[in-house]
């Protein structure tokens, strides 16, 4: 590397030292003036590979989809002004979800600031209590000190990022013109000391940081241990903390208590090996919808870990059961907002389920000798489990084809390893409800976070750019909608999926609330047809676009098979009916309810 | 109007009520769940109109349009969530340029909220400094004090937000389940008091507010008018404070003094009969590009207001000059990032204007006998602004079309009455330099607060939907796809317009940057081709899409008065090269600087 010509291309390259020297590959990049001192330094760095995008809402979700997928931070890099604000609905996903996130915003020097200078905003503080960390950085400079300080907050930057709670880190950062690599004499002093101007030999990071574990010590362990102890228990992971639970750990745990486990669809263990080895449920959506039956005794203990459940059923009944309920979490999070919970374990799960595993020993462990209450209890659940499954076949034997339906293909069909995404709000929700637990390598995404219909295609995307895994997305109309934008990441970022695009023009999850009945506004301001004709989206972005009736089912999924087979983008539009999706769903609930009750 | 079914109702129609009372037309809805009674009230309401749009960022600079035309407000609702995050880059646009914004967010009430529940984030002064106004609102009540402080809050909502400065104002507005309109038995009490629960009689605000205009008093106006009293002097006016300055209050001290207006594209000064009877100046970014030549005498004395000049060769040359420079804001505001300003007169423009047109007497104003120096000096700066045009149309003579002759061809074209929207970055500048001075009736607008290339054809298509005059968007590729969501808009809202996009295929500003010169990463990170094909976007959203070659100026002005005589949306496409434009443009530049030194 030669001698940098001035001060903010020094800066520049410091920064993307410092990051490349943490681990970063990738950073995700909108054009811009005012950033171009990083800009110019992150596309130069041979270890770094720059995604560039147009759309910096687009580019923040794009990063998010990376770091959930592999739970390591894409850092964003955008320039002064409202770039910075497109940034914030990614960046409250991150906060919520706990993604690694870092933002790199250019801005103006302190005295443009406030002045009335061109693209000038306040971007201080600007996500608000969103960000786990947030400076404003001194203005480049030739200097030891500033320089030490520079790679010291990259490194912070990004080991906070990741930390626990992993999120959204804010560095900003100011620059004076000339922002261009171009010589300004005496700039950059020759005698400035090798180690702020270069670094740490070797590529190795400023500041090595080494991550604890939050863990309870042995006599807390014992006692909780013994609160497991008991016949009737539940393990319920919720939506997971990218990278996701060990599912070793968790089938240990599942395994030493006989507990069954309620996984979410996100909670990275519904599909995977421990399915072949512990109880893994996956059908509770549907079979406790329509309430239990009376008979069913209530747990006596419940671990919970990972984020609120998805389900909102499961989360009624575990609100309405007089279990004593173990939230884990690593970061102390209080994330349980039906005020259920009895006790509060600061403790990293996976870890925690490994220790616990070890330590109980007499309950109903399914390896050990069961009592007759535990099995009982464990067979109950199973057989609802069955109950709900066969209901949900029960209503493909009839050739009837409803959204739902295509999520419990989309996850059959799916090639090993697969990533699906699926989008808000109903896609993860008949994710839920009707894709089976599988001995598959799947691993399925959403934003379930924040739960909103922004930033799908991208979010979607940037996981499939960070894995070799086919990759398929899910989404309602409405969202393919919001991130159309997003779609042009296909050929700037070289991503190939399969779009199951389900279009039941407007939004189908109206149909659930009451809102039904007042109508209007319902139709107008709550189900908002829009009547758009997706087809055009296959000419602008260059994708391939097909389209199958709502009742074809076999139409359907020889299309998905010849898209997961094939290279590129193919859209399949679904072309599908809300209401009656609606009513299908109910039908399929009160089969299993009344097969529960019989 | 029937009781209210329940509080959440009741509610939101005080809320509607007392907005339509203030004279609130029309709000912007995008759908969602939480946000229930609040869009309920508002579509029954029969003063009101409800624009439904589905990405909250395209409705919210949708609204932002609609007041920077009309300089009042245009309500914005949305659902909890990322849905508010989406708003923010309009936020920030409407606080940097003063356009009244009203954002009323549904949350979930205080219990939900840092709890894992779903689809709940921090609301709480989500938009930090950049709004005028937060008030989290109390969780509705059936209760007479909560119910007038509701309405209270509403006036005074709308009245911050319309008030001095203009700009947004953040209401989160917290609720409970049923959203819906059912029946609850006893949530509203039959005795609830009359004007809490109906407001006030015949439709008046529960608050009437009077707005206050600052004024210097007598001996400030005199102090005033004697720096006035000058031989050289300058009336800048800038991007204009929604609605704008009063044209005849501005000419009167044109007139008074002497003095050349010289007046930014979007100051609303350049347009319209100010240029019939003042020296209004529309050429100084083109010939103030080269630098005055050297026996230019300095001006004595500079008047300006509004924000700070589009043009930079305007703002370098004010702070070279070693004028007494009087800053007028109405807001207090220090808009004058060149730091050359000597005074600041805290004042309304116009109210200021008129008064001290009646004050200055003795000065060489164009109505007295003029002295020689005076003349001199109008004289220069008139026979400047001749050779600029002169350049501007001895190019276009060749047959040769670049740019910045399309926003020449537009503003000489455009039907009257005409609102035309340019686009960042190039289109407003191109405007700034070759749209010429002209008594017609049209109105230009952009987005020069925070100068983002986002949310551009939902602003301009939210100006249209304020008004019947012929619409035209100018705007590039990369505004265009940025927003190409708002372009839903056309349809859903029923706006018109002809888009003139200029397409030059990425980033064509950078080619006036110094970054060009580094290649790479100039072509991949900066003038960032994206080699979109536009038309299918006119399938997609309904619209004719015609395209013209760069260098037919007659198939252009053909197709411009084509669309411009039509109902519906054309969009013009003009295929463009950005470095050959940018050459034409420094050889006018070069053509003018010439003729000023001869």
């Amino acid at each position: 590397m030669t001698a940098a010509p001035n001060r903010n291309t020094l800066w520049g390259r410091a920064v993307a030292d410092e990051l490349a020297a943490t681990g970063v590959d990738a950073v995700c990049v909108t054009p811009g003036s005012r950033s171009t001192p990083l800009t110019v330094a992150l596309a130069e760095h041979p270890d770094v590979h720059v995604f560039s995008h147009l759309d910096e809402r687009a580019s923040a979700f794009f990063a998010l989809g990376r770091a959930r997928r592999t739970g390591e931070v894409t850092p964003l890099v955008c320039t002064s002004g409202t770039a910075a604000a497109n940034f914030h609905p990614a960046v409250m996903e991150a906060a919520q979800s706990r993604v690694p996130m870092l933002l790199l915003t250019a801005d103006r020097p302190p005295e443009l600031r406030d002045s009335g200078a061109n693209q000038t905003v306040d971007q201080e503080k600007l996500y608000g209590d969103a960000v786990r960390w947030y400076k404003d950085l001194p203005e480049p400079a030739a200097d030891d000190r500033k320089l030490r300080s520079l790679r010291t907050d990259l490194a912070r930057g990004v080991s906070t990022a990741e930390g626990t709670p992993a999120g959204p880190v804010h560095l900003n950062v100011p620059f004076c013109k000339p922002l261009e690599p171009v010589a300004v004499d005496g700039d950059v002093p020759d005698d400035l000391p090798e180690l702020a101007a270069q670094g740490r030999e070797g590529g190795r990071p400023f500041v090595s940081t080494t991550a604890g574990h939050p863990m309870p010590d042995d006599r807390d362990l014992q006692r909780i241990a013994s609160v497991l102890d008991a016949e009737r228990g539940l393990i319920v992971a919720g939506p997971a903390d990218p990278p996701g639970p060990d599912p070793q750990a968790v089938t240990a745990l599942a395994h030493a208590t006989g507990f069954p486990v309620l996984a979410d669809p996100l909670s990275g263990l519904r599909f995977g090996s421990a399915v072949r080895v512990a109880p893994v449920l996956g059908g509770y959506d549907g079979f406790l919808a329509g309430g239990v039956p009376e008979d069913w005794p209530d747990p006596e203990v419940v671990v919970r870990f990972g984020a609120s459940p998805t389900s909102k059923p499961l989360r009624k009944y575990l609100a309405g059961s007089g279990a004593r309920q173990l939230l884990v979490d690593p970061a102390g999070g209080w994330r349980e907002a039906e005020f259920a919970a009895t006790d509060l374990v600061v403790a990293d799960p996976s870890r925690l389920c490994g220790a616990l595993s070890r330590q109980v020993g007499g309950g109903g462990g399914v390896g050990s000798a069961l009592d007759s209450d535990s099995t009982a209890w464990r067979e109950r659940w199973e057989a609802a489990e069955a109950a709900h499954w066969d209901a949900v076949e029960a209503t493909a034997d009839g050739g009837r084809f409803f959204e739902g339906r295509v999520l419990a293909d989309v996850t059959e069909l799916a090639p090993e390893p697969s990533t699906v995404f699926v989008s808000n709000s109903m896609p993860v929700r008949d994710a839920d409800r009707f894709a089976a637990p599988a001995a598959k390598g799947l691993t399925m995404l959403g934003n379930r976070g924040a739960s909103g219909i922004d930033g799908i295609v991208s979010t979607a995307l940037g996981a499939g750019s960070a894995t070799t895994d086919e990759l398929t997305l899910v989404t309602g109309d409405l969202a393919y909608y919001h991130d159309m934008n997003g779609l042009l990441a296909l050929e700037r970022c070289d991503v190939g999926a399969t779009v199951v695009l389900i279009n039941n023009d407007g939004g189908g999850i109206f149909h659930m609330l009451p809102i039904e009945a007042f109508d209007p506004p319902f139709t107008s301001q709550f189900k908002t047809p829009h009547d758009l004709d997706f087809e055009p989206t296959g000419e602008l972005y260059d994708l391939s676009f097909a389209r199958v009736d709502g009742d074809d089912r076999e139409g359907f999924r020889e299309l998905y098979r010849e898209s997961a087979a094939s290279d590129g983008t193919d859209v399949i539009e679904v072309a599908s009916d809300a209401e009656a999706s609606h009513r299908v769903r109910e039908e399929i609930a009160e089969r299993t309810a009344e097969r529960l009750t019989d």
